[in-house]
């Protein structure tokens, strides 16, 4: 089978409409009408780098490369639209293979309303994928940045944290034991576009998807922000099941919350004022929102982000890079 | 030097202002207000399957994966718009040498007013880029697709043909003896933006980039179409010094002109009527447009494009594989 006959076959799996798209994969480029402004951001996932063939699917790495990229666009209050897909396949793999991978990407479409809209297909020495994709909304200011937190601003995080690590670690070994759910925090996440929708709209300062670990993505918000972020370590929301698992393997189940990574949970600012409306807004879609500190001014350390143990000691902001499977170093 | 410092580098490399750019990279989303239509084009391009370091220089290869990608928007009639770069880099590449890239990719999105707004960066294997371009039009009517190709359209081709496999040739093999030129038009092929809009306004109804070779992508425009396209071969515009490499080489200079790829010239099919404005129009811009054959109906035997000798031969439609080294098989 050539290359565009496969292509043929994978389009056919795939979602391809969508309201603001009016040619989709085929041609030079796909072509859309957004009506209002865009949010475009793209991710790739490497074998070997970002995930390892032996402990998940193919239909598993199909949902998670898509889904890991629409997170980022919850992270900014987008409405999800349509996805472009690069997919490097080595010579090993089967045109089943490529179809399984396929399909997993068309689940996570179908369930998040997102077209498919346009790829290209290559040889590459091991699986890579590269994903483009398009959120809306109807002005550039109704997306939420990084880069709005105020001081006096309550900081939030949805959900529960370091479920995603404790799962990495009974997947990379297997004499741990520990709940399934954990390891599915870390095969298959929900990029949370509702949630975030909600958040833009109770009127979120800023926001970031928990994609390194928070202390790390935290950092970011601060530093985009100009402002220090005190966050309570005492009050983050660790998932059940974390701290058995955490202490199995000789770990801190705080370690695995703040710097374990890829949970996708979405962390934001709000004035103070407007957290009773989200967390009844989120809980609307079964989503937990949870105070875990406040923006205040920076010093003059300069903007950053601190985990504060009760009584005052703060954690690295950035110190556990080991467990961040993600990113190159 | 880490990630985020690196990509910092290579942002301050990059244009990032365009006029639909409302926040540039370094958030979850580039943030971005269309205002009318807007075209999506992904292209990939791995170490060992579209180029080898061996023959094209970093600046060479960052310039190229730009240029390429820009060029499905030529075939659209777009405006170049936003470029966003997955980078995948395997360990022993230097920053330098990433840096050297980036400067590639940052001078041809200057020469194009192209803004680089986003990108992800990774470990990868070998070298590998994803490059994601959006390109403008007023409405989606604007844009000119492979499908509109109608009988009795002109079949015309832009500028000259077989050079970039005549390059290749020459790349590949030192004993041969050749143009500098035609290794140019292999290691840096130009983006036809301007023309390919001038074809779109003089009322082009199909259009494609000649990155496969005429043969297959003729092809491709014949079948969107549902039309039979007949070209002929003796009118096409083989570049200056194809035949001598072609000849020394054992290989004929016609298979480099419609089968070797790269080229990047605009096909497209025109309104009889509309031929000669769209030359002028070209002309004005230093590019030569020939008419190369016309637009018949579809017979029993299905649209398909056919390449035929004077005298009524037609050469196979599809048939010189091994000179394209582009796509996998």
């Amino acid at each position: 089978m050539g290359e565009f006959e496969l292509l043929a076959l994978l389009r056919e799996r795939l979602p391809t409409a969508g309201g603001r798209l009016r040619l989709g994969s085929g041609d030079d480029a796909a072509i859309t009408v957004p009506g209002g402004a865009v949010a475009t951001s793209v991710d790739a996932l490497v074998e070997g780098v970002h995930f390892r063939r032996e402990t998940a699917t193919l239909r598993q790495i199909g949902r998670k490369a898509l889904s890991t990229a629409l997170s980022d666009l919850a992270a900014m209050g987008a409405e999800a639209g349509e996805a472009y897909v690069v997919l490097g396949a080595p010579e090993r793999m089967s045109e089943a293979e490529l179809l399984e991978l396929g399909e997993g990407m068309a689940a996570v479409a179908g369930e998040t309303g997102t077209a498919v809209a346009g790829g290209d297909l290559t040889r590459a020495p091991v699986l890579t994928l590269a994903v483009t994709v398009t959120g809306h909304a109807e002005r550039a200011e109704d997306f939420v940045t990084r880069g709005g937190a105020r001081p006096g601003d309550a900081l939030v995080v949805t959900g529960e944290l370091g479920g995603a690590a404790a799962g990495l670690l009974l997947l990379e070994d297997e004499s741990l034991t520990g709940d399934d759910g954990l390891r599915g925090r870390q095969l298959d996440p929900t990029p949370l576009l509702a949630a975030g929708q909600a958040l833009a709209r109770a009127g979120a300062t800023a926001m970031i998807d928990l994609s390194d670990g928070l202390a790390g993505d935290a950092g970011h918000v601060a530093v985009a922000s100009g402002a220090l972020l005190a966050i309570e370590a005492d009050d983050l929301p660790i998932a059940a099941g974390v701290a058995a698992v955490a202490s199995a393997a000789g770990r801190d189940a705080l370690e695995l919350a703040i710097a374990g990574g890829e949970d996708y949970e979405l962390f934001a600012a709000l004035p103070p004022g407007a957290v009773a409306a989200a967390q009844e807004a989120l809980a609307a879609l079964g989503t937990s929102l949870i105070v875990v500190g406040r923006v205040e001014p920076a010093d003059d350390a300069g903007p950053r982000a601190e985990i504060r143990r009760r009584g005052g000691e703060a954690l690295p902001s950035r110190g556990f890079d080991q467990l961040r499977p993600r990113r190159p170093r």
